[in-house]
């Protein structure tokens, strides 16, 4: 047997998973006090939920999903994206009954899964944070939604972010704009990436995405979709761009910005870190936009939205340079040392205390030598050693020990029952 | 295209996510103090990885793994349970190096997935709980491992549960009890159901399990393991007893108890909850023991090692009847309602900067009449409301009411930035 994890996949170690706790205690802290709820939905749905919502020809479904067949012969899929199982769940427990409080306000931090070939920070289960707002169409929703992703990244302490913006327009606007792009790219095809000739055919705005020389040289002359905007379409992008500068949140309008998944309309967005310790060029960690459709393609009543996902790996990397505080290995505040007959069992009982009373406390079922118990409690970053031997077990008078400064007090067997007491004692 | 999720998985909405979110908080809180650190290990794994921990044989490799080929012709499997992942992980990371503090203590919280009928509190997608001490023989190292689900479970406000214990003993002595099993029930084969005619053959221990009235008819009569035990495992089991008794952990040595799975040695216990509202006999909650081989089946070095796991969606069922409180629906702080020119912009500037210091704080983002704004707010239970028109725009002056009594005070654009003295304020 190979005991090795699956390709592509990460384990992550106690050394390293401290910071992911604070990093998802910052962001559900920050999404209940902007009144987002916590969304779960499965890990797999039925295949068709990705098919639809990401494009029968994206390429997300063409080349990464994990889909199989369960037991049952149902043909399901690890979900490769955090929206469509909210819409699904959205639609399917008929969030839009008029007794849920619009908008829905949802917000889910998951696995996710696609079969990629792996890189730093690209990984084939990966984890996303993401916010869903279903039930408004006004310009302050997209607003609110880009403010809590310019707000969510800065509380985590991620610096030298940019908004780049732009807009898709509404249906007509989409129309003609992907018309334009064929008709100007038609005549190049042969010149293009074979990716891009596909892309041609199926989705031409995601030739503006490609990273491939072949097809960069033929973007800054293509059309832009500012070229084709309607009045409606003008004016809504204008009023959220408006908002933003009386929020005095910087942005950049980048016309070459589409988005990745067929189903955005309206504003679309992205929050991008340029680090060139990590990345050649700036590289996004959260996007987002509306998506005024999806709802109806899941037979859901039209109903608007607007959404971010974050991709969790990416956001590590950048938190490790940019904030390394998050990483640094927190001590426990107690190790208790102990010695000789029937001490062992006071041990536990005053580490079951101290633990109690809120402290991290630990000692040593193993019951090694002494020496080796203060080398346990050293690697353990320990702030204080209790010192429990058969003569402290008599007396019931203890010794603690700040590992900081060496200084030391007694205290009793019964001091042990209200610790923060102690604690006073040692600071004067 | 059927909008549904698969069958025997289930959405966490809003209303219930609030519940799992104080459930795993307690719990990663409690783990924290007892210096046990998360892990995180993939959602799937190599198909071996679980064939051999759980057992060819297995009911659950048999006929409950999420199984299936990946895009590149690799064998893996969902997760079916959470040891199996983290003993791959400690192997293959290494985490047996001297380097590495011993015991090597972590927990989980995860997804598991098994191909089961669903019923109340079973799904096929659920959610697991659990620890796991690597490097400890001494029974300190079980007694702390028990204590832990005992105060965990406290702690979380379960009541009613009571520790039911036994033990497997070594080696030999399993083998010894394995065969009394195979000679007491071979006579009566013919008589047993179909599934115990097959745990005959394949592990005769699991008879002891069935809830068949077939196999249950045999039991009482059938051999005892504590018959068989040979004066080290006696003697261990009494040392942990003793301890536990000191800690005043009440428990039934219960002879019937076995657990499910293939790998467990030495010490098992359960935590079972009787309510008769819920179930009609005693069920298991959190589970657990002794597993000293399953490093070695793994190809790493010779470890002993200790867990639980916790049914999270039992625990859930458990909890609703037993700490309501988790399960109230906590308001919001502040609902800002506005109405008139130019005082959007100021009821989101508001909103971001409440939100900012560390209230929950919302507005209406569509901006209806002012009727359905307090509508909303009380629906968000909200319990202060800010009101924002275009005279209060104009002359700096807010008001703010507490809904609870309808208290209003006065407060100016200024105090905003210091909500928590408006606070004292209104106390007064």
């Amino acid at each position: 047997m190979r005991v090795q994890k699956p390709k592509g996949t990460v384990d992550i170690l106690p050394e390293q998973s401290g910071s992911w706790q604070k990093v998802e205690e910052t962001a559900r802290n920050f999404f209940n006090r902007a009144n987002y709820r916590e969304i779960r939905t499965p890990s797999f749905e039925n295949y068709e939920i990705f098919s639809r919502s990401s494009g029968d020809s994206s390429e997300i479904v063409e080349k990464q999903m994990y889909d199989f067949s369960d037991k049952g012969g149902r043909h399901i899929a690890l979900r490769p994206e955090g929206t469509a199982g909210v819409v699904r769940a959205y639609v399917e427990d008929k969030m839009y009954a008029p007794e849920v409080v619009k908008p829905f306000n949802v917000f889910y931090m998951e696995s996710t899964f696609r079969y990629e070939r792996p890189q730093a920070g690209r990984q084939r289960e990966f984890h996303q944070i993401g916010v869903e707002s279903f039930g408004s169409s006004n310009p302050l929703s997209d607003v609110q939604t880009i403010m809590m992703g310019h707000d969510l990244l800065a509380e985590l302490g991620v610096k030298n972010y940019q908004l780049h913006i732009n807009t898709l327009g509404n249906e007509q606007v989409r129309k003609d704009y992907h018309d334009a792009l064929v008709n100007y790219f038609t005549p190049v095809k042969d010149e293009l990436s074979e990716d891009s000739q596909r892309r041609l055919r199926d989705n031409p705005l995601r030739i503006l995405d490609s990273k491939d020389d072949r097809d960069k040289k033929f973007l800054p002359n293509a059309p832009k979709i500012r070229d084709f905007l309607d009045d409606d379409s003008k004016q809504n992008f204008e009023s959220i761009l408006k908002m933003l500068d009386q929020l005095g949140i910087d942005y950049v309008i980048d016309d070459d910005l589409v988005r990745g998944l067929d189903y955005y309309t309206g504003v679309i967005f992205e929050f991008m870190v340029e680090d060139k310790s990590l990345w050649e060029s700036a590289t996004t960690i959260l996007g987002g936009g509306r998506y005024d459709h999806l709802v109806e393609e899941f037979d859901g009543p039209a109903t608007p939205a607007v959404g971010f996902g974050i991709g969790e790996e990416r956001l590590m990397l950048v938190l490790e340079k940019q904030n390394p505080a998050l990483f640094e290995n927190r001590g426990i505040d107690f190790f208790i040392t102990n010695v000789g007959e029937g001490t062992a069992q006071k041990a536990i009982e005053i580490t079951r205390s101290l633990r109690k009373q809120g402290f991290e406390a630990d000692f040593d079922v193993n019951q090694k030598k002494l020496k080796a118990q203060f080398k346990k409690a050293d690697r353990d970053h320990a702030k204080y050693v209790i010192t429990l031997g058969e003569k402290e077990l008599e007396n019931g008078v203890l010794n603690i020990k700040r590992l900081a400064d060496g200084k030391t007090i007694d205290l009793s067997l019964e001091d042990i029952n209200d610790m923060s007491k102690v604690m006073k004692d040692l600071e004067d």
